[in-house]
């Protein structure tokens, strides 16, 4: 399994018209273009049907939007760990606040990732539920408040505390699980921020996958991470 | 929008190791090849996943297995409609017996397909609630018992009534509605039995899907169709 | 099983603290005070927990907000119909905008409702749901437009052509099916404008729920129904 | 809030018809009886419509077998604590293998419970989510391995180290929560044993509340935890 650096930045294409077949191919492009140049490590995450033509195109980890646990064979309908390995990706998104599960299927999906090498994001909504997902052992925790997703308003200046707090409170009782965070990201100064509070990469969306314009944007993003 | 003749025959794929990634590409290939051969209509119905790859690689149409309801943009993790197309699908099982949905979300779900030119196929479990399902105006409704479905005691065999009875049901409300029957399906004389009753074809997974030799298995499946 | 007449009133309690425990009761009892003044039947649907000390309380028929479908035995915390006959219930809605079911759970909680004497209100959110409904056979069909829920704006008023279209599409379907309309009804006007458009009578909540003043506002909306 | 002592039996009711309605409130006074005679606390959690005539008629702890969060106002058919605490009760289940519960919401049920003092008692499925749950500050984790639920095979005799492990895991973060098992639980030395093993107290359901002689059958259970 190989390693993804830290600081990181996860783009959710969520299912913008922008971000959406030919098109998601040409956004993952433009993202690993960007990843390349400011030296920053960049992972996308596309809808479910476009995961093996992004992921044939690009060379950036593709991580799924959502995976339901579950062992081979029934599931109609169900989108399973062992076949997004077999298309390509190397992680998920669990739990995003537009797809909760539930507390017993995202073990099982975290338990089922780690035999199978996927690497999964659990996206919580405060603290507490961070701490819980913590103790799970995913890669990694996504804190977002869910009144911020797709706000503009962003966690790291308008809620500083629920990213420090999150920090302090996960290292207690997990040392290395990846902690980001998301909710409002909109440019470099939001994610300079993010990192300054503790935080280990961000989580965004909207500015990226919906803007007219993502590779400026996503410079301007990355920038602080440059090294 | 392409017509789809019937008899027609539709392959889930659902789970199965032996249709998944490159191996739902091969079994899609031989039920290309069987269609031709026979002049059947043969649908299948891969992952979700896999639907790009597989419709870049055949001809015949290629159905989801499950679409949300909801217009492009939020929705993390969810399959709309408008992305099914965008991978070449032509249509979309709702509703299995392992995906169930709210009523509310099917009919939306039909509705947008009509706008987007998606064929649908609603799986019910017994007469009264086929009957609802046809009164939404999908294209298809597939009635299966669920205690049948991956049991190898086929409905046409078992319960022929429910067959009879949901088609005489469904065409006091729906004239134009193609019904099938699934559940059970092993053999060439499970569908002549099942048209027999008044189906329009079948809807079957484990005998073609998790068999090491589908070719045979599917080629005396259709040999009843053949015209 | 009791007939109830039509036109009907039926108050949804929600979750209104005006309208939880005790003062469910003394709602309760104001909602037979009226019944009885104007003659008009009027039933109560308070919450789940509070079915039993309402039931107790009044003779008015109590239906419970939500049932779920199971036999008795396992199913821990779920809402079974043979426990809401234990509680004096008779009746109860299904698949409210808040609280929407499967399409399947609906068929089978009607028809085990049927078996034990239940009277069912099926809550739709347009004319096509509203026939899929009526197929499956409960007492009642309920269609209340969700955008117009709780806002004030009288269906009835707002959006005639809904209550009309679905009492005409129903009737091609379902002869005896009681069908109501409800979102936005505050006053009598709001009723004797569904009536007028073929309804047989109206679900509504906040007017009466949550008023401080609920007996003249109760006495109000059905007075264009007395006798 | 009172404080329940511990080592402690929680007796859920389930839907058995033996537990249900008149008969919910006979076996309520049976639990209540072996209570006050051993000197052992029971907590029982019968049907949610049966909450209100059940803690009518005993002294002992009454628990819902389910919450949903959410403040009062809309939710139709949704199970508030405010009226839980309205009914009598002063705890709940939460996340029953029966009626599994999204994480988000497990959290927000806990946190909401604090505030109007309800005891919550969240079930587990394995020593991981059992750490998860712990994380979240309930008054209680129970773990039951789904597979021996209501098989008559004891955690305590089958999987005594999924006992062990969890006691000794959840320690690591917290030092306050009651912790105990369930699932298959029929006599007292399973309860004996469930102690032995670190258990603070057992959950079970089939064995009391689905017997013809419940009294001998709780006697024997609780007389290992007699002072």
């Amino acid at each position: 399994m190989v390693k993804i650096e830290t600081p990181v930045v996860i783009i959710n294409f969520k299912t913008y018209t922008k971000a959406t077949g030919e098109k998601a191919v040409l956004l993952a492009q433009t993202c690993e273009r960007v990843s390349n140049k400011y030296d920053v490590p960049i992972v996308i995450a596309p809808q479910i049907p476009d995961l093996f033509r992004v992921a044939k195109a690009v060379e950036i980890p593709v991580f799924s939007q959502h995976m339901d646990p579950g062992e081979p064979g029934r599931f109609t309908g169900h989108v399973l760990g062992d076949t997004l390995v077999e298309s390509g990706c190397t992680g998920t998104l669990l739990n995003h606040s537009e797809k909760r599960m539930q507390l017993a299927d995202i073990e099982e999906s975290i338990t089922k990732s780690h035999k199978i090498n996927l690497f999964t994001v659990v996206c919580t909504n405060n603290i507490q539920v961070s701490v819980a997902a913590a103790c799970m052992n995913p890669w990694s925790v996504a804190v977002e408040p869910p009144e911020l997703i797709g706000s503009g308003i962003s966690v790291s200046q308008a809620q500083p505390e629920i990213i420090s707090g999150t920090v302090e409170k996960i290292r207690k009782v997990n040392k290395k699980v990846v902690i980001l965070c998301g909710a409002g990201i909109g440019n470099g100064d939001d994610v300079a921020a993010a990192i300054k509070l503790g935080a280990q990469g961000v989580l965004l969306a909207s500015a990226v996958a919906n803007s007219d314009k993502p590779e400026p944007v996503l410079s301007d993003l990355v920038s602080p991470l440059s090294k």
